[in-house]
């Protein structure tokens, strides 16, 4: 049995510890990863909080994983010893449900989460299903690389997913960690891009990610001001906010799609939806195939998150850093 | 100048009554049909009783026309006298607009409507601009095609606009005048069709339309036990529902479409369209080419409306029958 060292929160809420613990001996499909770097997201701090119910402690949280295959099961598809890879949300998929079968394992019913009732990647190793151990390409930056399989493929998908052309005028509500990203991939896409944000502290560092315009979300005149102009708005917010304002500045046949998962029920008038021929959608991660994808995408135009780098015993720090707001724009630890 | 014979509201919630108007000199680019039949749509009901704001009184309702065509101006393109027509909530499109240039005149922001602002089908004569006056194909059977020009293209266009393919799983909610016409075009489409429905007489009826499952919309149980199986739900009512059980009912990458402009707010968790990649949206009629293509879809499957014929001056008993919700299922007014 291989010894883990990590960090844990032993209680919902609670600080992270050292946390040892023993990985029992490797299925034959499966991948430990010596973990290079890990992201923080934001829904490490929700399951560190147990606000979504189905956090279990002690747990190690971190599902933006990037580092190198350390150890595989006889029945390993496509990697091998010393591979570097990244691994996200999903840690395995069942690979024969119509979901998988069909290239949406993001969809799979009976997919592995990395941090749902298993341990994740603030550790040295961390474990998944070959499935999910994606292999990085040549030239990709690892320091930077972890964000992007998790947070980044959460927006990415949704570009593809709504057919977002390059001919596309967009928007991006929230300029955070995963809003931030969204510009620079809707950017590189060829797309004139609105940033919706409510911290007018950050326009020029919004424009200099790529954004065309930087509009005070907090203004209703400023929507108002841009009716029926975006064809597609983008919200990586978690909060309520007047989503007809937002569905006003929508051209005709224009898409809401949200990745937030803000709590309260979306109130959508039908009329709003009917008139214009216009949608709400939602998506989580995206695919394998996506996700590879997009990591080429990176490559090909360098795109990368803009990350602060702790080390992985600063990790309560970084996490404090993050709860006060103050990440610009995404945090990785480095083992 | 010629005399129209029609039957008007004179004011909000009236009954209608004899009404004669003149149509001024003929436009250069617009013809002037002369009545066959005309549907009565629920529309209708609510432009009489101004539940929208925007009626305009005396008023002629009646924008599910078809006829033929009696006169027309110097530039009128593509049809001439006495060509079988029909006309349906659009009687005109700018045909210059972006929206027009990209075949979707029903998005058009300068489109006329058939009975706002003007005099609609109710009558011996109605007046529109070539754009919206559509050629029967040969073969149409006028007295059952009236009903295709509103709530059949309004219930088709969702289909096409959806991606609705042949190997899908998909519900109506709702079988009244445009339910029973989605559910016709949804069998013909080659899908598996449920029809959800609140009132159990109407079951036998719904399966001869071709719908292979009727559910009991009443009882939240039935939904469950279908969850994650739909891939398309179009919505013709007009009244709240509980629009995360459909939701529930849906398959990943499932869409649910409202026609029906349900007045309060739709009420969508976020988190029920991340998780499936699903989607809500709406739309209201469908372009011209595509009321086209229905129509030739119609003959090629014999997809009639089910009608219910009287004559044109039983107008007011036909309202009163529609309005007591004993139309099986879409009435239809002979001139």
């Amino acid at each position: 049995m291989k010894k883990v060292n990590g960090y844990a929160a032993k209680e919902a809420g609670a600080t992270l510890e050292k946390f040892q613990y023993d990985l029992p001996e490797i299925g034959t499909e499966e991948i430990d990863i010596k973990v290079d770097y890990c992201g923080i997201c934001h829904s490490d701090l929700s399951m560190i909080n147990n606000d979504w119910g189905m956090s279990q402690f002690p747990l190690v949280p971190g599902h933006e994983i990037v580092g190198e295959v350390a150890a595989l099961g006889k029945d390993v598809k496509g990697l091998k010893i010393g591979d570097k890879v990244g691994m996200g949300w999903s840690s395995g998929a069942c690979m024969h449900c119509n979901q998988c079968l069909d290239g949406k394992q993001h969809l799979c019913g009976s997919s592995e989460s990395t941090i749902v009732g298993r341990h994740g990647g603030f550790a040295d190793f961390v474990r998944g299903h070959w499935s999910w151990v994606i292999p990085l390409p040549k030239d990709l930056d690892m320091a930077k690389a972890g964000p992007l399989f998790c947070g980044g493929i959460t927006v990415f998908n949704p570009i593809v997913l709504s057919g977002v052309k390059p001919t596309d005028k967009v928007g991006v509500i929230g300029v955070g960690g995963l809003g931030h990203m969204a510009i620079k991939f809707l950017k590189a896409w060829g797309c004139e891009v609105t940033a919706f944000s409510s911290n007018p502290n950050k326009k020029e560092e919004i424009l200099k990610m790529g954004a065309h315009h930087v509009v005070d979300s907090t203004k209703p005149e400023v929507l108002e001001g841009i009716a029926g102009t975006l064809d597609f708005i983008l919200n990586t917010t978690n909060v309520t906010l007047d989503w007809n304002s937002y569905l006003t500045t929508l051209a005709p046949q224009g898409k809401l799609h949200t990745v937030g998962a803000v709590l309260e029920p979306m109130a959508i008038p039908a009329f709003s939806l009917i008139m214009g021929e216009k949608s709400v959608g939602g998506s989580p991660i995206g695919s394998i195939a996506l996700t590879k994808k997009m990591l080429e995408f990176c490559v090909r135009h360098n795109i990368y998150p803009t990350v602060e780098e702790f080390k992985m015993e600063e990790v309560n720090k970084a996490i404090k850093h993050l709860e006060d707001g103050k990440a610009r724009f995404r945090i990785v630890l480095k083992a």
